[in-house]
C-alpha cells in the first residue's frame, strides 16, 4: 500500500457487515436502533448505521449534532445532560430539526431550558416534551464473555423496565433508550421491551470489544498502519511511526501486547510511545531485524477504536485490499 | 467567560514572555535558536516563536512543514529520520524551500534520497550536504530540578562536542543541535559551543515541566477549561465536561491531582475520563458541592501540553482575562 503512515485505514465491508448485523438484530427483536456517532463522526459511517435513512442517531457533542443536521440527518439525540453553556445552540438545532432531544438529569436543568425564550416558546405551543429515558450500560465494559454481559444487559434491562412501570403509575408514558455495544452485540429477549438500543462503537469494534466478547478480532474494521523507521539491536527494539498522535494512550497497561495487537506477529509488544514513535519489542527472546527491514509496514489493531479514530483528521477506506477513498471525521465540540 | 467548555485557552502574554525569554537566553549564548513547532502547529505561535523571522523552525510531521511552508516559512528541519514513504514529499518540499533538512541515521535512508531523480539532480548540482548533527536529550524528562538538568545538558554537550571533533579529525566540519526544553530552559555554559539548539514545549509549558524544574506552574501558557455538568453524592464526586477528548490521556498516574492540576482547588483530583466526561472528587474528605454548582468553571492545568494540544481543533487566545482571538493547528501527517 502506498499510503504514507500513519494511517487509520476502514475496511468497509466489516464496517457494513457489523452494521448489517446489529440493524437485523434489532429489527428481530422489534425495537428502534439508535446508533450512535461518536465513535467515527463521519457522514459515510452514519449513512452505513442508519441504513441510509439519516434518521434516529445518537451524537456526544453539538459539533456533532450540528455537523449531521447539516447534511440533513434528522432526529438527533444528543446524549448529553444539557450543558448550561449550550443552551442557546440546543435551542437552535431544536428549531432547524424535526425532531431534536436533549438529556435532563437535573431540575436545574429543566429550569434553564424553561428561562431560554425559544424554550419558553416551544413550551407554550407544544410543551417541553418527556420523550423517554436514557441509560448506558457501561458496566458492561467490564465483562469477560457472553454470558457476563447478557447477565448485565438482563440487569439493566430489568432495572429500566420496572422504572418505566412506576412511570406509567403516576400517569408518564415514554420511551426507554438502553443499550452500550457489548449488550447490544448480545442482546437478551426482554430488551424486546425496551423502545430503543443506542450502540456505536459496534461499527468498528476493536480489541478492548474483542477481550469484552462483543466480538471477534476478524470482526475489528479499523487498523493503524505503521512502518519501520528504525533499528535499535543495543535495546532489541525497532522503532516505528506510529506515536500516541496515530494511535492515543488508551489501552495503557491492557494488553500483553501492549498499546495495540500488532497483527500477525503476537510475539511483538508496542511497549511505548512518544509524539510521533513507538517503540516495539519482542515479548520473548531476540528480534529478528531481517524480518522487520526499513520501511515494512506493521498493521496494528487499535485497542480502543473510539480513542485511535479521534486522532485522525482523515480515514483511508479499502475494500478488498484496494483503497476506495477517505472519510473525513468532524471535531471539537 | 462565555466559551463553550472544554476549550483551550492560551495566555498570549505567557507565550511571548516565555518565547522571549528563549530567544533572550540563546542570543546571549550566541547559539542559533531553532524552535520546535510540534506543541501548538500554528502560525501565530511560530511568529512569536522565530521573533517574526519566520525562519529557523523544527517540525514533526511533514503536515507542518508543508502547513509552514504554504505560509512563507523557510529553513525547515523535518526531525524525523527520512521515511522511506515520504522521500517524494521531502524531495517536493526540499525544491520549494530555500532550505529543507531531513534526518539520516542509517544507510539505507542515503540509498533511497539518493534514488530519487530530484536527489540525484540535487546531488549532482550541489550535492546531499551534510548540515549537521541532530540529538535530543530526552533524558532530561527523567530529571528534577536545574541541577540535574544540567547535569544532564552538560553530559549532551560534551558527548555532542566530542563527536563534532571526531568528524573534525576525518575532516567533516558541521554543525551540532541539540537540546530539549529542560535544558535550554536551564543552558549550560558549554552549550554556547554549539551550533543550535531546538527546545518547543517551552512556549506552553505544563505541570510535566514544572515538576522537572524547567519553569514553574505560573509559567504555563495554557489551560482548559471545563464546567461541572453532575453532582454525584453517592461517589462523593462531581461530573466535568472534559474527558479525554479534551485533554488526553497523558499522565495517567504521574500526579496526586490525577490527570491535571485543578488551578485554585489543590484538594479536588482528576480521577478518570471517558470521551466526554471526566470525574473529579476531593483527595480527602467530603465534597461541599454548594462550592460548584452546576455550570460552574474548573481549570486544568495539562500534564503535557503537547498531547493536550493535539486534542483541539482550535485554540482560544485571550490577554489580561480578555479574549482576543483564535489560532488554529495544523493535523495529521
Amino acid at each position: 500500500i502506498s499510503l504514507c503512515t500513519p494511517a487509520l485505514v476502514v475496511d468497509v465491508d466489516k464496517v457494513k457487515r457489523n452494521a448489517q448485523r446489529m440493524i437485523e438484530r434489532f429489527q428481530k427483536l422489534g425495537v428502534q436502533l439508535r446508533p450512535h456517532m461518536k465513535t467515527h463522526k463521519t457522514l459515510e459511517c452514519a449513512d452505513i448505521m442508519t441504513g441510509g435513512s439519516r434518521r434516529s442517531i445518537v451524537v456526544s457533542t453539538l459539533a456533532e449534532a450540528s455537523f449531521y443536521a447539516d447534511h440533513g440527518f434528522d432526529d438527533i439525540l444528543y446524549a448529553y445532560c444539557l450543558p448550561f453553556d449550550k443552551v442557546e445552540r440546543c435551542a437552535s438545532l431544536s428549531e432547524r430539526l424535526d425532531l431534536f432531544q436533549v438529556l435532563l438529569d437535573h431540575p436545574d436543568a429543566l429550569e434553564q431550558l424553561r428561562k431560554r425564550p425559544l424554550a419558553q416558546a416551544i413550551h407554550a405551543a407544544e410543551g417541553v416534551e418527556l420523550t423517554g429515558v436514557y441509560a448506558h450500560c457501561g458496566n458492561t465494559y467490564n465483562c469477560k464473555g457472553v454470558e457476563q454481559i447478557q447477565a448485565v444487559a438482563q440487569e439493566t434491562t430489568n432495572l429500566t423496565l420496572q422504572f418505566m412501570e412506576k412511570l406509567k403509575g403516576v400517569g408518564i408514558s415514554c420511551k426507554s433508550s438502553i443499550g452500550s455495544t457489548p449488550s447490544c452485540s448480545h442482546p437478551v429477549q426482554d430488551m424486546a421491551q425496551l423502545s430503543e438500543v443506542h450502540p456505536g462503537n459496534y461499527v468498528f469494534y476493536d480489541v478492548q470489544q474483542s477481550l469484552i466478547g462483543s466480538c471477534s478480532l476478524e470482526d475489528v474494521a479499523v487498523r493503524v498502519l505503521t512502518r519501520v523507521i528504525g533499528h535499535c539491536p543495543h535495546r532489541n527494539q525497532l522503532l516505528v511511526d506510529c506515536g500516541w498522535t496515530g494511535l492515543s494512550l488508551d489501552g495503557a497497561g491492557k494488553l500483553p501486547t501492549g498499546y495495540a495487537v500488532i497483527e500477525g506477529h503476537p510475539d511483538l509488544k508496542l511497549l511505548s510511545m512518544t509524539q510521533e514513535h513507538g517503540r516495539v519489542e519482542p515479548i520473548s527472546g531476540k528480534l529478528d531485524y531481517s524480518k522487520y527491514p526499513l520501511g515494512s509496514l506493521l498493521t496494528l489493531i487499535p485497542y480502543h477504536a473510539c480513542a485511535t479514530a479521534m486522532m485522525h483528521p482523515v480515514y483511508h477506506v479499502h475494500s478488498e485490499g484496494r483503497l476506495v477513498g477517505t472519510w473525513t471525521p468532524t471535531r471539537g465540540w
